[in-house]
């Protein structure tokens, strides 16, 4: 390229992106690119809009498989794509990265750093931070799983935990260094302590010359009577057995009432443990003070049958944000299907409210099961009636999982990093990364 | 595992890792697992001695392609191992993870934060680092490549440059940040300007909608008269003729004289740039210091012909911390197989010590050639009188390296990826992660 030959712009997108909408096509902002706000971006393709799309990062998460980053089964870049190049090819979205800072419902627009994006529709899918009920400073502590930072962060944590065993010359210390503590047994909880054991216990049972991993334990405490409260009974006591087998403790009915650097007391009990985690519980991102709307007690937006915030029908609240509730009034849950199916449902009605339809319906959940893993080879599943556990129920949550990967190099590579972790027992993706990476 | 179980010490290391040796098996302590020291601690697999291998990070990394890591091209994991799952089987091998802080010589110990490690015989192979010839100003502002780390800096600051230029509404700014400036064309930076050149100009081509990354200007900047001045002067010709094609521009006779945020001046030239690579000079570790002896000119240390510090027999340096000699007084190139003949070399060595040999020989380095590769398809080659470029050169590149890359799961990852890039163009680790992941 000569000197001095000017930058074209590449298509016929606004010539100022930040400009409210200058009449032509209605301007669709969504804020967030996780499962929800990609779904509805996706199902805009066609459509007559111009399509804001912001996030955070620079790539779209497969959340559902973070715990595998994060007890170093996988790489990042194998469950995370570049939200660009999945968008590639529709020309009607333009990504922005960026930190949405609020929102001025009054002047519709959004405000990012000193920019204001202007929008006609406005689509918040934000997702969900960790909520720690109240005891903030157990947050440093006991980090959650949320993103790719927060699974490098655990995953750095749990191989420095063995890494300062092997060094200490301290019993009472490597003992604590080599207990895991888990708080929640939700799916996150589950997937992650059964994880975790097959990690330390088996994959790096060999690596150590003064420690013996395979001796750490890892406990699993959760203020319930029983693990996996979201499946049917007979599942949860299955789940049960298949975490003894990996030689997790189950501490049930035990709500952790501290939390420091030493470890943790739950149900009384003081537990020393030189890594907690925290699977306990979730808040919604700040979108209910950007919207000035009324949050439910997890910090999520109360929205309207159509999903839109009340008394505003062109802005929309989708995804973990969100609080819509079923047929009978239960609200939905946190998890990929009802985000994406939300996706898909509001951009049908900004589809259908453009062509001039009056009327909106009402967004219904299809529920198509509920699926979790505990380990190599065990998981439960759930459809309706249908209830399976054992080696075919993971055999489904594999194929599940890989299928809905985004993007068919993530697929392969999934594929071939677990077929690698099943056939050897061993973890590729050992790597103690960041600014915290040396022992010292 | 019952409560109150003992934590049982695995092997038959030494109760305290940390005293002096107490005389059973003398004790090699090696300090850094790059090349050098892996490839020594390998070679003593079965000698009877006892191993220390120490070493800042918990994995080894395959160097010659971590400038594919920098250009998204492979994931952090497909180009670095654990060091304990190489280690695995040696039972004579302890890991430390650590960072040294110095050497006490005549006490016969490394100093590792409060702890002292004593040796008997002591392998410094600490590598390099970057220099900017008495500028440090510009580490900050123009990163080098020398680890994981380094690369996912890189990753991101070139990422993040594209995602800038999106969305900034000046047209110098735009250009400014889509210019990136690679300083020094040895073959790491001639593999970082060719890569960089494909990514952003093919790979990200589609990806944006208010920039035209493949308008992008990246710049290959040298001080000397050509590019790869080890390489024979029509092998420099060649890689001259491939960086042209990919759209890279050369400015050659150019010191660089200047040097900050928004760009540099070379050879008189003031270029605005939004990302400034180093890759013009490489310094070794303090270990000179530490060692308490006379450094060459690049800080490295001098060695004896059988690669031990003057006046002390039982102290190695070897790899890119040592200077070393030809049988015509040439330095040694700071390669990966000059490392790996080096470890070899001192492992024998101290074998046949250990068996009362009076006698020591000098390490000889047997150069079975040169390989650099510029992007697709094209690469450069010298195997003593035969001389390879183009795809010839470029396959036999991708055979040595994917050879080369220690562990079967990182070489089919690696071919993996590899394929999927040349079948795709695209990039599958084009995540912009860590602290300053986001864009505002």
């Amino acid at each position: 390229m000569p000197e001095g030959t000017e930058m074209r712009l590449a298509n016929a997108a606004p010539a100022c992106l930040f400009c409210a909408g200058d009449g032509r096509r209605p301007r669709v902002v969504i804020v967030g690119a996780g499962f929800g706000g990609l779904s509805a971006a996706r199902a805009l393709a066609g459509a007559p809009v111009d399509i804001v799309l912001i996030d955070r990062h620079n790539y779209h998460v497969f959340q559902p498989l973070l715990y595998q980053v994060a007890t170093a089964g996988l790489s990042p870049a194998d469950i995370a794509s570049p939200i660009r190049a999945i968008l590639s090819r529709q020309r009607n979205v333009t990504i922005v990265l960026g930190t949405v800072g609020g929102i001025d419902k009054e002047n519709r627009a959004v405000l990012l750093g000193e920019r204001r994006i202007g929008f006609d529709y406005l689509v918040v899918a934000t997702g969900a931070r960790h909520s720690y009920f109240g005891h903030d400073a157990w947050e440093r502590v006991a980090p959650g799983l949320k993103t790719i930072d927060d699974a490098t962060a655990i995953r750095r944590k749990v191989l420095l935990a063995l890494e300062r065993a092997e060094s200490s010359e301290d019993e009472d210390e490597r003992r604590r260094l080599t207990t895991f503590a888990i708080i929640g047994a939700g799916p996150t909880g589950v997937e992650l302590a059964g994880a975790i054991a097959e990690l330390v216990r088996v994959a790096l049972a060999a690596d150590f010359r003064r420690i013996d991993p395979s001796m750490s334990r890892i406990i699993l405490v959760e203020a319930g009577p029983r693990i996996l409260p979201s499946f049917p009974e007979c599942l949860s006591a299955v789940g049960q057995r298949a975490l003894a087998r990996l030689g997790v403790q189950l501490r049930l009915g035990a709500a952790v009432t501290a939390c420091d650097e030493g470890g943790l007391v739950a149900g009384g009990e003081s537990i020393a443990a030189g890594t907690v985690l925290w699977a306990a519980g979730v808040a919604a991102s700040p979108a209910a003070a950007w919207l000035e709307a009324a949050p439910d007690r997890n910090g999520r937006v109360m929205v309207e049958a159509d999903l839109t915030l009340p008394g505003d029908a062109n802005i929309f609240v989708i995804g973990d944000t969100a609080h819509a509730r079923d047929r009978t009034g239960k609200p939905l849950p946190g998890v990929a299907p009802v985000a994406k199916q939300q996706g898909l449902f509001i951009a049908r009605t900004i589809i259908a409210d453009i062509r001039g339809s009056a009327q909106r319906g009402a967004f219904r959940y299809r529920d198509f099961g509920n699926l979790a893993t505990i380990g190599r080879k065990a998981a439960v599943a759930e459809f309706g009636f249908v209830r399976l556990s054992g080696r075919l129920a993971w055999l489904l949550w594999g194929a599940v999982h890989i299928y809905f990967l985004i993007g068919f190099r993530n697929r392969l590579a999934v594929v071939l990093d677990w077929l690698w972790a099943y056939v050897t027992f061993q973890r590729g993706a050992r790597l103690i990364t960041g600014a915290d990476a040396h022992g010292s």
